[in-house]
């Protein structure tokens, strides 16, 4: 198949921020790109050859789409799958596949593939809604404090929620839920996996989440994660079998837990590019953008390894401020070492919406670290004329 | 100024590969386009905000173009400059500055600046035409071989012959032009210079010009160049010189020899980015792209050191084929460590016609010249269905 320069066109699910750094390798490769997203000014609307408003939940919307391109992959997880699997049964090429997504898109199926496919996962029990889940804690199943997870529609921290008493029921929506250990664990950690058709495999090295000391919210994600190499092995071991394990095609981003006693547990895992894995756009000879496209377009992939240390610093929206976004301070960021702000063109800030992220690369992951927590302290994303 | 996520406008003269690739930095910060180019399927077309398709020669499409923005630059020096001085004049940032731009168009002028300037070039002589060249030979102040180079108009190797006896004149036009004496080099470097309006500048590092053998063409762009550390201080240092003697604002290219005597002469510069700053785009903490966005913005200049050695080698349409582009071999060399194609996006191929080219990234300068000479050895482009 020729990809370049040609007749072939690429589809794409959802043009938010993924969708847009996508589309920086679709052009760097001059490969054609139709993207469908709801919104009018979605990132994606410049840099894609086609782009066509349009709803992601639709049948007919993502069928009548799909039917036009040759390869269909996403960027967002919520699409209509049974759209997905009608193309795919007609013979587009759809990755990573419609089985894939929904063996994902049910957290509680998602858990129950684990544990068939041996696994190591946070032990967790599956509810119809949140009647037999509060029963269970009545009767001892669970003890407090555990996690609540909503089954279906959760992103970005929604349908998550730790439950420390009675009360923390308060507000939760009435649906099929999982309850899930909690674990005190030492680190989180991230695995991006990418796998072709034709069964080659990579994985980039493991990145660690650090958090905020008291906000218990990701600060910096970190690459390589600073851990011994004995636990990263075996988190890139185990992140292999989960993409053998679902045949996956293109990137799968697994997140893990590193528990005190060095053991791995899977948390859960994204069928896409991966905030994970921003980090590579400068720091790797392969950014993970480019890695999707070569995974599902079939291609040879390319070297995870790093050119440089990577650290990410996500620019979302401060507390307080609604509107015209303004990127405070962005020029003294500008001014520090391998410092690469990314916008990504929404209009309007809304506190905690992700905006943007700023990576920080140097030769020195102290020095990294440094700079990044400077650019952290120093930028803001506020509201203006 | 606030120039991310803004109404802020920034205008480009030219839409083909050198703007396409700067795209990639104005998506990535969300500063908004506008590109004037004559071809209604440019590179740029994608990725720009707004495109407008006219000439680039015609004072009132340029100057009508110009008034919309903010902000001018252009990524060919052949456009209309009385529209940019007179854009500059009523207040439109222009950047180059027109003034450059004449100093540079015209080669004996260009030359004229350095001698005035203590640059050291190649020794020259002006001519207005063919005729008072020939008349000089004749005169025995010239002898062969030396350079004919016509003073305006020249690209790529057009404008500029090697004079080895009476008949190499035959077809060449009579214009305004200079002999300039054939230097016998050891190598040919380029140093790219930064230079914002508040005066901040840095030189990228020198790379160094592979020739073939026998063809005497250029194959394989080096960084670092492998000279030694004396020889390359002093090319920067003249670079330095050259862009503070134009008081220059953005990127100026400056391609220079090295003669036997290790004697460093300035060839002739570009101010814009340049084929020579290509490997910037993944061997360097900023790329040739990024950095003149940054310095024409006025906004700090990045770090201009690499994180591995890069080496890049030019796509150009093999002799024989004409017609719509195929890249034979592309999947072989997508295996190979480091390799990054960028495809312009010219449906045509011609013979040696600029298509893309291949960036070659590695820890190792060695092991990535050996890549390079894999890559350049495979793939081919040529004309298809």
């Amino acid at each position: 198949m020729n990809y370049f320069s040609s007749g072939f066109k690429l589809g794409i699910l959802g043009g938010g921020q993924l969708g847009k750094m996508m589309l920086t390798d679709t052009r760097k490769f001059d490969i054609q790109t139709y993207v469908l997203d709801p919104s009018a000014d979605a990132p994606c609307k410049i840099g894609s050859n086609v782009f066509v408003q349009g709803s992601l939940m639709d049948f007919d919307t993502v069928y009548n789409f799909g039917k036009q391109v040759d390869v269909l992959t996403f960027e967002i997880e919520h699409v209509n799958v049974a759209a997905l699997e009608k193309l795919e049964a007609e013979g587009i090429k759809v990755y990573p596949s419609p089985k894939t997504l929904r063996q994902i898109q049910n957290k509680g199926n998602q858990k129950d593939f684990y544990i068939k496919n041996n696994i190591p996962t946070a032990p967790y029990k599956r509810f119809e809604n949140l009647t037999e889940l509060k029963e269970a804690v009545k009767n001892g199943v669970f003890t407090y404090p555990f996690i609540w997870k909503s089954t279906e529609g959760g992103y970005d921290g929604n349908g998550v929620k730790v439950i420390r008493n009675a009360e923390s029921f308060n507000g939760l929506p009435d649906v099929q839920c999982i309850g899930e250990a909690m674990i005190a664990f030492k680190n989180e950690l991230a695995v991006i996996v990418a796998r072709n058709p034709k069964g080659e495999i990579k994985t980039y090295p493991v990145v660690e989440m650090e958090f905020h000391p008291e906000a218990n919210q990701v600060e910096y994600v970190i690459c390589p994660a600073r851990i011994d190499n004995t636990v990263a092995h075996k988190a890139r071991t185990i992140a292999l079998n989960v993409s053998e394990a679902f045949n996956h095609v293109g990137l799968l981003a697994v997140e893990m837990f590193q528990t005190q006693d060095d053991e791995i547990l899977v948390n859960e895992v994204a069928p896409r590019p991966h905030n994970s894995g921003h980090y590579s756009i400068e720091a790797s000879y392969t950014s993970q953008f480019e890695q999707h496209l070569r995974a599902i377009l079939n291609l040879p992939l390319g070297n995870t390894d790093s050119k440089a240390a990577g650290i990410m610093v996500n620019l979302v929206g401060a507390e307080g401020y609604t509107g015209n976004v303004v990127y405070e301070n962005i020029e003294t960021i500008l001014a520090k070492d391998g410092v690469t702000p990314h916008i990504y063109g929404k209009k309007e800030t809304r506190p905690f919406r992700k905006m943007g992220h700023v990576t920080i690369v140097n030769e020195d992951i102290a020095e990294a670290r440094r700079i990044a927590q400077e650019v952290k302290n120093t930028i803001r994303v506020i509201s203006g004329q």
